[in-house]
């Protein structure tokens, strides 16, 4: 595939943000004496994202970085799973949760194979750079560039995050690779011109089957390691 | 010192700027026939840098990317050198040299040494976003994430770029580090509220002395290597 670049989601496609987020849940629930089936603890929070996203695009809420936007999810999740009992110091410490998420085993080394060929490689992510940045260094992900919707003040799946991207890294939209798990983060990425790979997660968990490829994607590759030998061979 | 982060200005403070575009002149004007003095060229061309930022702080300029400003610094240097026969495509490919500029011998080593500690990298320069991430990439320098003044759509040494790396790398002004060669840059970033390394550089040659210190600067070292182990110490 003819493209320069490759941007990458980062939630889902490049970690397991479930299984992350689910065991510091246990650390600080259990801390506090709290109990509760923490997985589905993590599912209820992260099944607020899309909708809260969805409200700040539609002019609802003000735009604000990721962070604030976990703790508001968070909040609300909490009490519906018994554990409105956690203190402030203790639900910020679960926001920078989002900060220290491990990272899918085949992605780092899919990356270095990329780091070492001409293509460049960035997040292209609803995190902030602040979290993205500390995330990829704790996690073993090389990228070349720390791309977020944040330097466009907006949030995926807006059209104008994808197009900062390609004027960012000085690359034609045609010639810049979206790489996600997401469909949705696919399509929109292909509307605006981009090229798309999509890349099947189990995100939800081991018993979650992925949603099938978006209609009319470039390219579908199991994960990080092979789509990065597929684009280097 | 009690920092979080360490930003880099890199034209001079981590990469020989003047080596590296002379010999990419010297290629370009002796493949179209022309000699000269071609580190004579490179100062001619690097002299025009600090009043054209001036002009365009100043208002006089709108922003534009550094490339562009690049090509005209470029454009009011060759004639006086007797290079005006250079034409469209040799201009293009010049400017791009400063995407390829070849780092220092210690500043490669000095910031995996920092990439493996607590404390988070950021390029802080001119140079767009797009330059950096390839010069960083090609040249072997490994940020934790790339940072420029374009993301403010200003140029250092306005405030608001060191404020702006503050904000998006989430860390208090007076816990960011700033590093560079050049006491303007560093006097700019420590009346914005940050810390200031200086690393002396002869940018401009092997004879050409570096400047003193900056009054007041925190912490000075022999070279980014040196600086790695200071902190990490």
């Amino acid at each position: 595939m003819d493209v320069d670049a490759v941007v990458f989601d980062v939630f889902g496609t490049m970690t397991d943000w479930r299984s992350s987020v689910a065991a510091e849940l246990a650390v600080v629930g259990e801390r506090a004496g709290l109990h509760a089936d923490w997985a589905a603890v993590a599912d209820a929070w992260r099944s607020r994202y899309r909708p809260v996203l969805g409200r700040v695009l539609a002019g609802e809420l003000p735009w604000q970085p990721l962070d604030a936007l976990h703790r508001m999810m968070l909040d609300e999740a909490l009490p519906e799973h018994g554990l409105g009992a956690l203190g402030e110091a203790e639900r910020g410490e679960l926001v920078r949760a989002w900060h220290r998420l491990r990272a899918w085993d085949d992605a780092p080394r899919g990356l270095e194979l990329l780091h070492d060929s001409r293509l460049i490689t960035a997040t292209l992510s609803n995190g902030s750079v602040a979290l993205l940045t500390r995330l990829a260094k704790q996690s073993g992900l090389r990228f070349d560039c720390v791309l977020s919707s944040e330097l466009a003040r907006s949030y995926k799946p807006d059209a104008r995050v994808y197009l900062m991207a390609a004027e960012l890294l000085d690359v034609e939209p045609r010639r810049l690779l979206m790489t996600a798990c997401h469909p949705d983060d696919l399509e929109a990425a292909a509307r605006a011109g981009l090229r798309t790979a999509y890349v099947p997660r189990r995100e939800w968990g081991p018993t979650v089957t992925p949603p099938p490829p978006p209609e009319g994607v470039d390219l579908v590759a199991d994960d990080i390691a092979s789509l990065a030998r597929v684009l280097t061979s």
